[in-house]
């Protein structure tokens, strides 16, 4: 059954440059910490990591947004930190301070330690999570896999957390580059392995999430992130049991750089919301399909902004297939779900 | 004395793409934390605005990195929130927490008590920091003073400190715009009041920190952060006792939008490091001056890297005038300042 034909595939149509019948929608962190029923069950768990690592909930929690909107895709509900926490890194999560890892990676000695996770022991639970949201979707709508670039991760490794200036890991870039490549050349390679997983499990697209990638100098992003994302898009199985698995590559604060981006082979790229969709579609749109790109923020506006807002960006993009429309980063916790049900709308509407 | 012709020029020929024998250099917070001296002085004060509203000390503070390295420029010691600091928003800064507003800007009747500050009365310790700097300067080299964006001191005042998300200021954005813009206007009247007793006193170049602009969307960077900009680019002072003075525009984050910045009528752009200075100099290098765009963790790196790094930047950059070496943001309070001696070395070393 979770392998019949999907009802709804506009997302993956439209991920093809295939023709639909109006541009699908979904919202980054669609299930998260602004719907108060993620926040009842949040509270159910003792922390964070163990609402991942229980399949059930993470279903349960996957199809909350589906159930209160007319989205064109599910996204498995996890965390992009799982590969590190796989490796052993002792991940936790401090209140109102984000991830912390306490054994970070600082030298040859740590890197040497490091391993690709055996996805079927070491993350299994997400495997899992993803075949019982497949069973619960009952192929309503596509099911999206996704993980950290080898770049973002190692920014959490290194750091041992969230950064600021991100001094460690470009301390390690600029005096012992060797180091890190060995590190990003690891995670490369587990990051294929975890979503071709995901994809054999039934995801039936992934996208990469590259936080802090757009951090970077031209070079150093070329030489430290997007090659590493290219190896991952090589490597990645292309068609699982329901078809054609395209992916997403997202750099935040990328925009500078989409001819390279789009140069991977990628079917996808992701935009974040400082780049007006018009110009990326010139730059690179007859090569691959675009994601994105309406500033979270706008949510906080009235429903009159919202409409013409995303009307803006239907309107940039313009005629022809190959946009999803999406956030250009994930919703705010603070933001009123109602909010995001006059944006569903008003992207469905705007066809009418 | 203080308007006396300059012994060291190269800084002002360069923003005016005039001919000059070598690339100045200055360093963004090239006063500040990463030197020892400036922490001994730091810890005579109680905290960090007693330090900038005690001219003496400031002037103490300024002149420190002259002292160590050969560069090019001194930049007034001061702060970008001296001008809310005015207003009377209550300014502290946390232990490790960065600044605190306790009358942060929410509502109509807060917009409505704000008032343009009066320089002499409010500002005045940082006019008397300029005179006694020009004086201890001996005309060696030119002073910049420098100011905050209109957008990019609202987010401090409507977010009541540092923020991750800009919600605050976003939401009023994107719901009641005509209030962002009342404040807005009166901090570009602000500002431009501000600089412009600056450069009465003897700033002989200015700059605008542009430091959150680049977190906005094209249109809402347009309306709300360049368009002030642009009403100070205008309104500035052009010369004063010493000859032109000319301005730096950098909105960190602003690569995409460079022709905009450009078109203001700016004489010079600051760039940040994500972008290639020989791409920005194709795009808008026949209209301004370009400042930048060293990554400052290059400064992490072994004196090879920085060396390699830097020359690269210049020969990105290439032949011709109107390029200011700096990095790309303000330096890194743990860089071991030997490394900055390297790489002023390697600038003034590229022409040997």
């Amino acid at each position: 059954m979770p392998f019949d034909a999907l009802e709804n595939d506009r997302l993956i149509r439209a991920l093809l440059k295939q023709p639909v019948d109006r541009t699908p929608i979904w919202i980054m962190r669609q299930a998260g910490r602004y719907l108060p029923e993620y926040r009842e069950i949040r509270k159910s768990v003792p922390n964070f990591m163990s609402l991942c690592q229980n399949p059930k909930l993470a279903c349960e929690v996957t199809l909350q947004p589906l159930e209160r909107f007319d989205l064109d895709a599910a996204i498995l509900f996890s965390d992009i930190l799982t590969i590190p926490h796989a490796m052993g890194l002792g991940l936790h999560f401090a209140e109102g301070e984000g991830p912390i890892f306490d054994h970070p990676i600082r030298n040859a000695a740590d890197v040497k330690r490091l391993k690709v996770p055996d996805v079927k022991n070491d993350l299994g639970y997400v495997i899992d999570a993803v075949t019982t949201i497949k069973y619960a979707l009952k192929n309503r709508v596509p099911l999206i896999g996704f993980a950290g670039s080898p770049w973002t991760l190692a920014t959490y490794m290194i750091e041992g957390g969230s950064s600021k200036n991100f001094s460690k890991i470009k301390a390690m870039l600029y005096s012992t580059p060797e180091l890190l490549h060995d590190v990003l050349s690891l995670l490369a390679e587990s990051v294929t392995q975890y979503l071709n997983a995901q994809i054999n499990a039934g995801a039936n697209a992934v996208m990469i999430f590259d936080t802090w990638g757009g951090l970077l100098t031209e070079p150093a992003y070329l030489e430290f992130s997007l090659t590493y994302m290219q190896k991952i898009v090589a490597g990645l199985i292309k068609h699982n049991h329901q078809g054609v698995v395209p992916n997403i590559l997202f750099t935040k604060g990328g925009g500078l750089w989409l001819e390279h981006i789009a140069a991977t082979g990628c079917n996808a790229v992701g935009l974040d919301w400082m780049i007006n969709i018009g110009d990326a579609k010139r730059r690179i749109g007859n090569q691959v399909a675009l994601q994105g790109n309406l500033d979270p923020a706008v949510l906080y506006g009235t429903p009159e902004v919202i409409q013409k807002e995303a009307k803006q960006i239907l309107k940039d993009f313009g005629k022809g297939t190959g946009h999803v429309f999406n956030l250009g980063h994930g919703i705010h916790p603070d933001i009123d779900p109602e909010r995001v049900k006059v944006l569903v709308d008003a992207v469905k509407g705007f066809y009418d």
